[in-house]
């Protein structure tokens, strides 16, 4: 409560409560456009988040595979936010409670809520297959990334000492949008680790398995034949039609039978939203709320889902539009909007997403896209992915943010 | 056989054979120096080397510790050979013949000689400790310390997903030269490790355990409690008279019974003869043969042993003399103006020991130890231990060595 409701009495409501939960793309997007639309006391804006940074989670097959350093893929939140109107608590949420409108830390902190936004992005989907929570790496965080980094790096340096092949072969499951842009990292970085460890390249193996009977499902056929052929000169072996049965310690087991010995299995099959907002009784389709043109969680006027915790259909494909930071930003552009009008009186806009484009890069100086109805290849593709990318660092830091991260 | 031999007819004895196992100091002084006194087609001369790089065994504490670039501790044989005269042959002995003067190869190729001479260095004695050959690391090639590096590492990032305090719990075994210097970078390392990886430096734990009642059992009390002092202030927990009883994959298991959890023994608690040696029927202790002052296998004029793999013992303490890269350098110059003597005729001179000073380095600007009689502490010592590591390399491969890998 603030001086002011209290010198004018009961009438005055006291100042709104908004609760950001998540400094993805999409919480942060909502944070620091708040902070510009809105003026001070007009709203107490928390924004709470497991790590003091921020990081760009469209990035991270860069650090895991070693071609990028991840402090070059991560920002303080401090430094992105105006803290005199967005306060920044550090924090690990562990339970929404909706009735008592009323979030719970891991600190034993509790944070109440007039509006709540919920950004709390995604965790592995692993389809129930057996023995890839327990034994595969994902590609989700920046401690998740190091891990793998230094895991491909620790088993060419026991390749040198142990010489089994296992450790040298390295199995991608999924072949989406992270897994051809691991894969396509991944094998950029391999000529240099072997040069590094004094390791023959011929015994270095990278198999790329995917259930479905393509690659880039969704993708156009020409932009996915140009894809395979790239990364296969580049070294990649691809099986595709060819579901995983179990992931074990020793490596995986194949729905038609074969086994593949590795020490390094990196799941990138699916995501499916935080588990918390299922077990805070919202209804959700693998963790995902079908959000209203609001972003509203149905039934819930105080809480937004922004990010990879919400659904939206597509009416052109009648598909759901897949978790992208581009539409995680808009949504957060939309939503600042709309809690600004909520607050000060005004018209709701509902969310309608923008899809520019879309490009996977395959390593460096390659890639491919859709942008509007063309398509595009090669280094074009390739350049196209930098801008978008540091568009992404403009949309949420600016100018400043673009001049520390940039990628040339 | 040359073609002069051929054109004197049988009455000229053929060009002496001389194979040298092993590119270590002792091997590769031998090597060096020979190659500088005899003249063409007075020997064929042969280096045979698991790798096609000399190391400098002395330093690997540093790239372990992942203070040092392994590179900058190895140099290629060939830049140090005048391949006219010296033959290298990069092979892995599997196995000495005596009877029939011939050394076979992992490759299938064998070799014979007039004159052998073995420098193929040592071994981890585990002392019988139940685990140690599974469970634990040694510093003993630049394979080895390369996988120590990268363990360490893999070890801070993957405690940033897991959380167990024993992936930051780093045990050396033996406080002798080897684990104190080790100590000693690793915990010049763990600050950078910490702040690269977001880790608090006050989980990290660095233990060094020793079963004999002091550290560097052998030097002076005032330099011990020097070293003692500085690396504790480092952070490092010393276990004295604490014999190590089990290894086992979760750590630790001491004679009194305490259990230390660590993903990370490395063990430096003494070293033994390459066990070709006594699988070739030459009399050993701990795999070390009690060479005679010619440096011969006793019994065998034609067998010389260097390094590690010969044991002598001073006269003034009736003790075996430790086997050091001073030595090895020594025993190469005694060896190959011996070896000369041989060939041309002329007097054997009897090796005798030099001994200098010794310095342990204890981390970055820290050391201990004495040059004659003269106790050296602190920067001083610091410093003569890098005039002493600059001297190795002078003597193993001249200036242009010296300019290449240089410890400023």
């Amino acid at each position: 409560m603030n001086d002011k409701s209290k010198e004018n009495g009961s009438e005055k409501m006291s100042t709104p409560k908004i609760l950001i939960l998540g400094a993805g793309y999409g919480g942060l997007m909502t944070a620091v456009r708040l902070q510009k639309q809105l003026n001070y006391n007009e709203a107490e804006i928390t924004l709470v988040n497991k790590h003091d940074y921020h990081y760009f989670t469209t990035w991270l097959h860069e650090p895991a595979a070693g071609t990028k350093d991840p402090d070059q893929c991560r920002v303080e939140i401090v430094d992105l936010l105006d803290t005199s109107k967005v306060k920044f608590v550090k924090g690990t949420v562990t339970e929404i409670k909706r009735e008592e409108k009323q979030v719970l830390l891991q600190s034993g902190e509790s944070l109440t809520y007039d509006y709540l936004v919920i950004g709390l992005g995604s965790e592995p989907e692993t389809f129930g297959i057996q023995g890839l929570k327990e034994h595969a790496f994902s590609i989700r965080s920046i401690n998740s990334v190091r891990e793998i980094r230094e895991h491909i790096e620790y088993c060419f340096a026991k390749y040198k000492m142990e010489k089994r092949p296992e450790l040298l072969t390295f199995i991608v499951g999924g072949a989406g949008f992270t897994g051809i842009e691991f894969v396509g990292e991944l094998s950029d970085r391999v000529p240099e680790l072997c040069k590094e460890f004094d390791v023959d390249p011929s015994v270095v193996k990278i198999y790329n398995i995917e259930a479905a009977p393509t690659v880039l499902p969704g993708f156009d056929p020409e932009l996915v034949n140009y894809a395979m052929e790239v990364l296969s000169r580049k070294g990649v072996t691809f099986k595709i039609s060819t579901p995983i049965k179990e992931c074990t310690p020793e490596g995986v087991v194949l729905a038609d039978g074969e086994e593949i010995n590795s020490t390094t299995v990196v799941w990138t099959g699916g995501v499916r939203g935080n588990a918390i907002i299922e077990n805070a009784g919202f209804e959700t389709m693998r963790g995902r709320v079908k959000v209203d043109p609001y972003l509203h969680a149905p039934g819930h006027e105080d809480v937004f889902i922004v990010g990879d915790g919400a659904l939206i259909i597509n009416e052109e494909t009648d598909r759901p539009y897949p978790p992208t930071a581009q539409i995680a930003i808009q949504q957060g552009e939309n939503l600042a909007q709309n809690l600004t009008a909520l607050i000060r009186g005004g018209e709701l806009k509902p969310f309608v997403p923008a899809l520019k484009g879309t490009v996977a890069s395959l390593g460096k100086g390659e890639a491919i896209g859709l942008v509007g109805d063309k398509k595009i290849f090669g280094s074009t593709a390739a350049l196209m992915k930098k801008v978008i990318d540091n568009r992404s660092l403009y949309m949420l830091g600016g100018l400043s943010l673009v001049l520390k991260k940039v990628k040339l």
